[in-house]
């Protein structure tokens, strides 16, 4: 790997903490995906976007705003990335997974809170985040009250800008929401001194779209009653798609897809008979929480599906742009798709999610779900009062899980979980 | 007291968990308040009024339903009291501060939930709140993650209408709040059978604005260098004005602020000279959670004012029904009067609290500022600490504490309490 110790320095890094960082990664890294038996090939580009992660990906990110694009940070699946794309910016998922900036977020925020906020903003705190260090507006949005007023306290450290959403899918709901919309994008057009239209904004929601539908591709071969892929693999990869260029993810994960198909065909098996399929829903993954699925992955089960914002709730639904002849229609399309197609837990009622659990428990041949949701996350926490009733009366067995990203409850969730495991019987 | 079995036998209540209860309060009650010296006798009413809290007053309001009235439940002060009263029904704050309804919230709420929710799901639950048996709806409100999605869980044990409310005080989102409360009065029109009126409204306004006004009065009393009233007897009284006919508080409490301000002709004081004046500011403190207000005044300070929706900021500002003439116009300026003065932590940005702070201390003549927010409440947690900063600015000492129902941190609180007075100096 290249030295970009110069490039972080650049970037205004805490060097001597960033080096502690980078060191502890490659061992985590490797003990929980190389591990792993019959990887496919394909996963050698995805373990590589990983190693230069803060890297190779950064120094790319810096040629373009360079050449006057511009770098746009975000937390969430609301903000609408062809949108950021169309004005000629890149968008990037902010850190937030790792329980090394979490001590660092607690010096401005309260314990009590998701592991995911406080290592975002102990991220910024701590100069650690090469990401953060290079975007030229973070926009957050009000989707819990951790992130909401998390962003009063971001903003003096970041340029911050916040999108605003309502709390109910109603039509009231959907007009501050569609104003939202359009407040980001004036906001988005001053930032990047650019403006928005048809032919850009077409053209952006195509490859937005391209990146969904391949990973809707891969996670179809999950399907299959020998699954082709780890649920580790295919998370890694989903989250892989919040960080790297689109097409060139687009590329690389075809491929992968087509090694996974082709799998399917010869019928090679990378788990034992009789391991358990299991749906995962709740709160989002991302790098490098990996802690869950590798347990899983070795009491007995395999994940074949995330209904979570890094998962199904990311890429399942399109732009509906048929008919749309004007940029405000197309803005219109941008925000049905985000507005009525994402089903999380800030919204109530929110019976579309357990829909989705149902649906793609079925769809995907899962034995069982476990809800996996931070520590403090009140929306899904009390959301799992409904759900649990839902699978019940579906008679779905359900296994509720909460955690952070410390490593001190590995033990008890290995517990719980095998008991999970053994309890969906054969 | 009278014998009230039957009463709640008929409410079909759990008689032997709610005597457990009705077994700890006079002894509570006793020793918080009445081992304090020199008390208006303007007191007894209120102590009389909680003694007869599920008791007297319940049997007013099941007669009340009888000649055909309707009872409303709230937990927030953005449920317009105004509207309820003007279609004939009462309003009643819902049981919700004691650690006795705690495990039952439990059972089907998550442990990292702030206690006021858990309280008050689990008074349901656990069918030992005359309140929640008596009333015919429920009207909850999205002011936080908790309580939006605790509606979810509690509408399928009593009749709850949820009232939508924005993340911002921007144009869109008062257009929204301006919706919801249309929408609320249509629901309580179609609960209570009864039209909103011109002079109906008009007068249910001049109601609650003279409880807001007496409220305001007795507050002012507190100005005062010799503070002619404890702020435990305060917040006894300010409390009652959630549950007592709107009326009768108004006779009551001017009588008491009648008595309060001859002792301030006569220069009686009831704290000793170099008491410490604090501001108190945060989460609500409902009956009977008298806990840190115990501590605080018996730990060498009173408490001269709250900034809490129990406390200035149920009262502070008054419907501007002016140039109003059509009942539209009213509902307008109740909007606006909730909408634009009620400062709560569920906006983002929130620095109208900030101000009030600010204000109020120099106002009350505070010696120090304690934020004291219930556990798990994460926006009042996470503005804590721009408050701090600001209080810092200004030069205003402040006391961040964070507890919930239980005894069991007493103790810690008063060391941090005492040690807090104690810097305050001389």
């Amino acid at each position: 790997m290249a030295d970009y110790h110069k490039m972080w320095e650049g970037l205004g890094m805490d060097l001597a903490t960033h080096d502690q960082l980078c060191a502890a990664l490659p061992p985590a890294f490797e003990q929980v995906f190389l591990t792993q038996k019959d990887r496919p090939q394909g996963m050698d580009y995805f373990n590589m976007v990983i190693a230069e992660v803060h890297g190779l990906r950064i120094q790319e990110l810096l040629e373009h705003k360079a050449r006057g694009g511009k770098i746009i940070g975000s937390f969430c699946i609301y903000v609408p990335e062809e949108i950021v794309l169309a004005l000629g910016g890149i968008m990037v998922g902010l850190c937030a997974g790792s329980e090394f900036w979490v001590p660092a977020g607690e010096q401005v925020l309260p314990r009590s809170l998701c592991p995911l906020i406080k290592a975002g903003i102990g991220a910024k705190v701590s100069r650690t985040c090469p990401y953060f260090q290079s975007v030229d507006l973070v926009v957050g949005e009000n989707t819990c009250d951790g992130k909401k007023k998390a962003w009063e306290v971001l903003g003096d450290i970041a340029p911050t800008y916040v999108m605003d959403l309502p709390n109910t899918k109603s039509s009231a709901g959907f007009a501050l929401f569609r104003r939202s919309m359009a407040d980001l994008v004036a906001k988005l057009e001053e930032v990047t001194g650019n403006r928005l239209t048809f032919d850009g904004l077409l053209s952006a929601i195509e490859t937005v779209d391209r990146k969904r539908a391949v990973l809707q591709r891969l996670y179809e071969t999950r399907k299959a009653p020998k699954v082709p892929i780890s649920g580790l693999d295919m998370l890694l990869a989903s989250q892989v798609a919040f960080y790297d260029d689109a097409d060139r993810f687009v590329s690389q994960a075809t491929a992968l897809a087509e090694e996974c198909e082709e799998r399917i065909k010869t019928g090679k098996a990378i788990f034992p008979g009789g391991t358990k399929r299991l749906l995962v829903t709740g709160t989002p993954i991302v790098v490098p929480n990996w802690k869950v699925h590798k347990i899983i992955e070795t009491s007995g089960a395999v994940v074949v599906v995330e209904e979570n914002c890094t998962g199904t709730r990311y890429f399942e639904s399109r732009v509906d742009k048929s008919g749309a002849s004007t940029v405000e229609e197309l803005v219109d399309a941008i925000s049905h798709r985000y507005f009525d197609r994402i089903h999380c837990a800030c919204f109530t009622p929110n019976e579309g999610r357990a829909d989705d659990v149902v649906r793609l428990a079925s769809e995907y041949g899962a034995d069982g779900v476990v809800g996996l949701n931070l520590s403090f996350c009140t929306t899904y926490q009390v959301e799992n009062e409904k759900l649990r009733k839902r699978l019940q009366s579906e008679g779905i067995p359900f296994l509720a899980l909460e955690t952070d990203y410390a490593s001190g409850d590995e033990g008890q969730l290995r517990t719980r979980i095998e008991a999970f495991v053994e309890s969906l019987g054969r």
